[in-house]
């Protein structure tokens, strides 16, 4: 008997229809045997109707309010989910975040989980029931109600899956796994059917966007194997979980990531001295925009140039900012360039594997495609290149790293 | 300054404009010194839309979850209304029946309040805050949700008020106070500036539908002084409190009360013996028909005649049971009526006044009206007459007992 926590978002549960499907599935799973722990999203569009509610009465409502608000969306679900489920003979027992009790810090909208209490849920599953929790939600030390931001969801069900020592947590969702890339880009995207948490984060974070990073860094912290499932076809979906030897040594690369959100921005023949780095990227910082990759290097003349990307919203007050920095330092030029995209190669292979970085670069110089930027982490080398490649580059290095599925 | 607990029900709460127009009030009430509680429903239309979806999965939807969906239609309310009273720079904060909390049995979807703790709210009043408490729901001791049952907000909101100890605790809806008589049938029916709780009971037993029954019984017992408002136009509405000798001696009659909705039974010439009334009655009662009005009587031959009055809806089964009972206890005959109709004056005044009845009998008899049945209570006279004649026997009633609005 396995206990297993599974979560179904919101088009999973996007109508009646739909919450009796999943019911149905859920039924399936436990008179399978296993012992069942289910997180539900709101029904979709309930969260943006009642947000739409508040925006009627305040352009910037209250937090607190906000959360006592969106927080029954995901109250109906559960209700409605274990009427289903009773309707199919299985005894069910739906609770709110506060019920359980998901213990929160107090940051409203964006709240953090400190501590579940498993106690009831545990005599819940002991007494053969199937539990249905809200997910999204929890409640601060003085009883408040607090959410955890859009997508918290999946966090609440690793949470779940962490405290009740789970031996899998199941993510329900309308893709049936996580790919070698964007299907919609290489049409041989194949499903993979492990991957490592650290992988998941680099192919997360770089737009393959499936899992709320914040899961996959919680699941990741607490061991907590997680999968990747289709609410609407049958199948294995993806695990992800930690390092495996013997199966993860096979494949160096395990996807492609890419994404053509982001801007580059250069300065030019900078006087090289201590602290550059800093008064340049600090003052970007400070103007609260993110920077994501940044390449500094240093010409025959000690003079340095620094590359760097940020949101592509972000470019214009960025430009005006490094431009002033520019005539502070005496810089020759400032640069920037939207007509960009990213592409990385994720994998955990190639930390013992040589000659991966070379391989990538061989791969789209064949297709005649020039490298901007370089940067490398231990199992991740991103690129940026100019954006009107990036599916042919997405393309060579998908079948380079021998990704495509076969026939 | 005073504590007061307002209630606004789901017509009040109805739309964002509404919940602002009800903040605005809350504010006003807040300049002006008072401590304020406010007791919220479901926006009209939110429950029976939450119970739409419920019975779109199952026909008999487990209480437990439909406590738990249909509470949400409360919590969504608060947290608007707390949002709104924010843009006018009131600080409040909402509660859900769980959070205050208000505890009570375990009795799903009509669940009894049994304590209310008042601590968070009294901290709330004190540091100036107004607070908002979703009426008609509670937890029961083991934290699940409970409801209290349709209208339950009004008995919500009663019960603060008892636990405050609350000034006053008044109810805002769609009249402006409660009436001599329904002003649909009586034009010149007049707002009663006060009445006490055995009044209001009786009339809104009767069929003057403005406040929950068990929210009198309850302000009652706990003498929680009652006052019912327009939440769409200004005025001091009617106050329902104990007995004032000084004002309440002045009228004998305060109101007339009717209803339509009622069938007569009649059982002649049942062999007069113990036991007959329960024999007749219990059977009826056992097939759950609720029975109202009860005469007997015992002819001159010592066989009996029951007459009683049910609810429409309920005489056939009744007509065809009390057939059967006929045949058993070798009865003469049974029959049954539906065209009639319940008329009483209700009035704490005449426990002390003789010939009220008289004056009731005599106003009818003028209109030519025949009296069926007649049964009286300490501050009540109830008869029953045939159903073309009703209109015309409360105008005769209201004016004969001084009722009528002067000019």
């Amino acid at each position: 008997m396995s206990l297993i926590v599974q979560k179904y978002g919101g088009t999973s549960v996007g109508s009646v229809e739909r919450i009796k499907a999943v019911a149905a599935k859920v039924a399936q799973s436990h008179a399978s045997g296993n012992q069942l722990v289910i997180a539900v999203s709101a029904m979709s569009g309930e969260t943006n109707r009642l947000i739409g509610l508040a925006k009627d009465i305040d352009d910037q409502p209250c937090l607190r309010e906000m959360d006592v608000l969106v927080s029954t969306g995901e109250q109906v679900t559960i209700a409605l989910l274990c009427m289903a489920l009773k309707t199919l003979g299985v005894e069910a027992r739906s609770y709110t975040g506060g019920q359980v009790r998901i213990l929160t810090d107090n940051a409203h909208g964006k709240a953090r989980i400190q501590e579940i209490d498993g106690h009831r849920i545990r005599a819940d599953l002991n007494a053969g029931r199937v539990v249905v929790v809200a997910g999204f939600q929890g409640t601060d030390q003085d009883g408040n109600i607090t959410t955890l931001g859009r997508g918290g969801s999946d966090t609440t069900a690793v949470a779940l899956a962490a405290a009740l020592k789970a031996d899998e947590c199941q993510i329900y969702t309308d893709v049936d796994g996580v790919y070698t890339t964007d299907p919609r880009v290489v049409s041989r995207a194949r499903r993979l059917d492990k991957i490592t948490f650290d992988e998941m984060l680099e192919m997360a974070s770089q737009g393959s966007k499936i899992l709320q990073i914040r899961s996959v860094e919680f699941a990741g912290k607490y061991n907590v194997p997680l999968r990747v499932m289709s609410s609407f076809e049958e199948g294995p979906g993806t695990l992800i979980s930690l390092e495996d030897e013997d199966q993860m040594e096979k494949a160096v690369v395990s996807g492609i990531a890419f994404n053509r959100d982001e801007a580059k921005l250069t300065i030019r023949g900078i006087p090289d001295q201590p602290g550059v780095a800093y008064k340049v990227l600090g003052a970007i910082s400070a103007a609260n925009i993110e920077i994501d990759v940044i390449v500094q290097n240093v010409a025959k003349d000690n003079s340095a140039t620094i590359t760097f990307t940020v949101h592509r919203n972000d470019l214009l007050p960025a430009q005006k900012l490094l431009k002033d920095i520019a005539e502070d330092l005496g810089a020759l030029e400032v640069d920037a360039d939207d007509q960009i995209a990213k592409v990385s190669i994720v994998g955990v292979g190639m930390r013992s594997h040589a000659g991966v970085a070379a391989k990538m670069f061989e791969s789209l110089a064949k297709e005649g495609i020039n490298i901007q930027l370089i940067t490398t982490s231990e199992i991740k080398i991103t690129v940026v290149i100019e954006e009107r490649y990036l599916e042919l580059a997405v393309r060579a290095l998908h079948s380079g790293f021998d990704l495509d599925a076969i026939g």
